[in-house]
């Protein structure tokens, strides 16, 4: 008798999962099933059919060609037998059956299985507040939910909406709804910043400053205290700080694994409810497969167990289940945590560790900051690239970069190039050497990768003396009272002379060209901050004045580039 | 006393050496020689100026913010000392110091050592053909030869120009002169193909047509035998096979290390005439560093001496240079070979080996080709990337990728992903879960890399059996006599349709979803060949027709969408 696979869910990786099986072992039977009608879905193109650049609902369930992948085709095209609207109920390990409703009619069936998938996926956190059942408040983490957000704004009846989280989805939802159905939009987060854990409080304010511009309202270290309704639809935000209108509410404060029934059985979960599978991805009864938003895989960082539910996850992990169903051997070791999101002038990426999750995780980590051009200087289409490098001191061990620039493909090119080396441990001078393929049209000589690792090394070799744009910030708007601080722009006269009128008492200007002549102007008696455009003028001037015995130096990191880019007022 | 070192050569290594090494150690001194007038400059931009796309060759020689790098630059800003127009004559290691001649006046001088940089660069190849020294004959390796070629577009004089050699620089010189000056342009290549070791045969077909539908012909397996003039000026450029006009050639043929100087004084070479240098840059002069053009290192992939002349190997292996003069211990391991060229309307990029290189070196390889988007197939823009992955077959392991698209940067974002694995010896697991960034305005959740490593087992396993787009075309070109092979279109009837109509007689269509109930309608007394969009039907149904025992079949990797790529006639 052929084996039976039963698989719960078919989002992502349960299809993946089931249609591998079925290619390894054509003989075996497959069930799989899903409580909602539309399965094998792209949740993450939601926020673009939000937005309609998506038009029709259909192409998220789509192949390539435009053929739908509903169950007559899975039955047809993968001999796959699926089931919607049908719930799993309950699972019993020792009988291997699982208990199904299906939904439409109240009636139950029991699946027996000699092996089981659990693709129960994630679901959209709800913080315990006052409101959530009203209407126009929901998550955007399903088709259903997407139409329901789509067909709002089409209805025009939303004027303002809030968005609770200014992670992933929340950004992209709020560029989905400001750049293409031009309603007031406000994110709210908890933490201090966007994208908390993700990017550097730099790099961060380089994201929030792109959705300023764009006329997204951004409030951070905000807590929702309730939301409010009339006759039962929402029609404000209470913050702990405001009050604000909002006739459609989406919450994105992040997802947790879906796992109830999953612990009902017995199986294995870490605290956050995550299922602990092997790197076979077998959960801890060996019958049972799982992978996707559901469970936890080790972070090849910090070698702890991760949580990284992303699409591209699901998919890789679900191949890995269907060859292991089949008796093969394949392995997911684990991810370093890789992601890329389009907002509206930038796209922002990363791979690894942020500096503050690198210190919290007990790291004796530093911060690089870069700012350059992402094409060789001279060639004609390009723009300037911000990117960082996150690297453990002792070892010169990178842990981690992220960036972002208006030509996402190119940060992509930057981020994937050291995403594919973080887990084995890469050094600074791999950086240094990186095999980043060069042409003008497509990097630099020396490219912005290859010069990041080439500042670590000499900031962690002290010959750099650095502070980040927003130290930079902090010191400059201090300027009237601190007197332990100074400024000397090192540019050409040319591009300081703006700066010299604008702040004649505090903005200096000499050029690192006429450093040795001017040596008796620079100031010993307190910290002297060095900028330029990027950081490379000051970086020679800070030398040159080391040579002369001057050490009381800082120089800028990303320099008036980056200071541009988070939006300082100076 | 201070250190002394001179650097011979002040292009891309030469300055990068110097400075690094001034900033470590900023109390000794550096003398630079270069023959020409100009120095430290983009050679790699040399086509985007002759195309007019770089307006100004200043810009080739100035820093981001357009200050030329002129011998007062290296002065005042890096302490470095420059004599231009001044060739070095010869090296004595015994006494330390090379004998420099100063063009303008015939002066020579002797300049002592404490150490020496030979920053010697490379030659562009010079044919054993009649007529090299014709007016109107030039390589493109230097400004002043940029200069000549674009003041000659400028002038209007020139109608048609032949390029001899098609590689890199001869096909971004074909690019410049045919789009941007709309003159005639023809490449003339000796080997079967355009690039040769640097794409397989299918990829550079793509390459050919992208060449050819804009206007440029493009002659391959064809020898130049003599360049006619007439008044001095070249006219006509004669090869074995055709006489054609030309106002201007375009010598591309290759470079080769310029290391007379080198070799005169004892210095170790390979058979081409590269400098044999260590792991530290090291000549087998320990003294006498040198890297770039004129030096052979590593290729990481074979284990064998490389040949690299690309200016970014040359500016970071100055950089090592640079650390090492200063008593630094920086190394460089080798290359693996990667490489990036913008054409017309698509790009190419690639990085180790390819097919015919792999097998030449001795490995037992296969290649997979994939026709996959680029984005998410339901985000608005996206392309179709054209990849291929080498594989190594009882290893498993990857030895090269290279790919074409129309989206330059994309193609660079997993070949970059390849490339810093490539020396670690990753194997096709290793891609199928590489860790390329998500979200669909930038990847596939199953990215078009992780499908090529699941593409490459599938093949290895048996369970794919694959002929190329070139194969495929060999065998419709011989669809006529060849009654051993038929053809069966597993797309939908929509798909098939205009086939169908044009080849009633060869052409038959059973979509995937028709296959077991037209199992009677496949033969099984020939080869079948199974062609769709791009593959996955025309697998999709190789498996249902094996399952049913099946098996004289082959889909096409890429199909009809590669064949459209290529350029094929069908």
């Amino acid at each position: 008798m052929s084996k039976h696979v039963v698989v719960i869910g078919a989002v992502a990786l349960g299809p993946k999962a089931a249609c591998r099986f079925k290619r390894l072992a054509p003989d075996a039977k497959v069930t799989m099933i899903d409580q909602s009608p539309r399965i094998s879905y792209g949740g993450c193109g939601i926020p673009y059919f939000v937005s309609g650049e998506v038009n029709n609902i259909d192409a998220l369930q789509a192949t390539p060609y435009n053929v739908v992948r509903d169950p007559e085709f899975f039955r047809v095209n993968k001999d796959v037998d699926v089931l919607t609207e049908t719930r799993a109920v309950s699972i019993d390990r020792a009988a291997r059956t699982v208990l199904v409703e299906h939904l439409r009619t109240g009636e139950q069936q029991t699946l027996s299985y000699d092996k089981l998938v659990l693709a129960l996926g994630s679901r959209a956190n709800r913080p315990p507040v006052e409101g959530l059942d009203l209407a126009g408040v929901t998550a955007a983490t399903n088709l259903e939910e997407a139409e329901f957000i789509r067909n709002a704004m089409a209805a025009g009846t939303v004027s303002n909406a809030v968005i609770v989280g200014g992670g992933f989805i929340g950004l992209e939802m709020a560029v989905a709804l400001a750049d293409m159905w031009g309603i007031g939009v406000t994110v709210v987060e908890l933490a201090d910043r966007l994208m908390p854990g993700f990017l550097s409080s730099t790099l961060t304010r380089m994201v929030r400053h792109d959705l300023e511009k764009n006329g997204v309202t951004v409030l951070t270290g905000e807590k929702v205290v309730r939301l409010e309704g009339e006759d039962g639809a929402v029609a404000r935000v209470v913050t702990d700080k405001r009050t604000l209108d909002a006739e459609l509410v989406i919450m994105a404060a992040g997802v947790s694994p879906n796992t109830a029934i999953a612990k009902a059985a017995g199986l294995e979960t870490d605290p956050r409810g995550a299922l602990i599978v092997n790197d076979r991805m077998q959960t801890s009864d060996p019958d049972i497969y799982s992978g996707g938003d559901c469970v936890t895989i080790p972070n090849l960082i910090t070698g702890k167990p991760g949580f990284f539910p992303l699409g591209s996850m699901a998919n890789r992990q679900g191949r890995v289940v269907g060859t292991n169903l089949a008796g093969g051997n394949a392995t997911f070791p684990g991810a370093v945590g890789s992601w890329v999101v389009k907002l509206f002038e930038i796209s922002a990426c990363g791979a690894g560790l942020t500096i503050e999750t690198a210190l919290r995780e007990g790291f004796d980590a530093i911060n690089v900051h870069v700012e350059q051009f992402d094409r060789a200087h001279f060639f004609p289409e390009k723009t300037i690239m911000s990117l960082e490098l996150v690297v453990e001191k002792p070892t010169r061990r990178v842990l981690g970069i992220q960036g972002v620039s208006t030509l996402g493909d190119a940060l992509t090119a930057r981020i994937n190039a050291v995403a594919t080396m973080l887990a084995d441990k890469p050094t600074i001078e791999d950086i240094s050497n990186a095999e980043i393929v060069y042409s003008p049209p497509f990097a630099s000589a020396m490219d912005i990768l290859n010069v990041a690792g080439n500042v670590a090394e000499n900031i962690l070799e002290g010959r750099a003396r650095v502070i980040d744009p927003e130290e930079f910030e902090r010191l400059w708007n201090e300027r009237a009272s601190n007197d332990t601080v100074c400024f000397i722009d090192t540019r050409l006269a040319g591009n300081a002379q703006p700066f010299l009128e604008k702040y004649p008492d505090h903005w200096k200007n000499i050029p690192e060209e006429q450093i040795h002549d001017r040596l008796g102007e620079v100031p010993t008696d307190r910290t002297v901050v060095l900028v330029c455009n990027t950081g490379l003028r000051a970086y020679d001037a800070q030398l040159m004045l080391a040579k002369e015995g001057v050490s009381n130096t800082v120089s800028v990191q990303g320099g008036m580039v980056a200071m541009h880019k988070i939006g300082a007022d100076i």
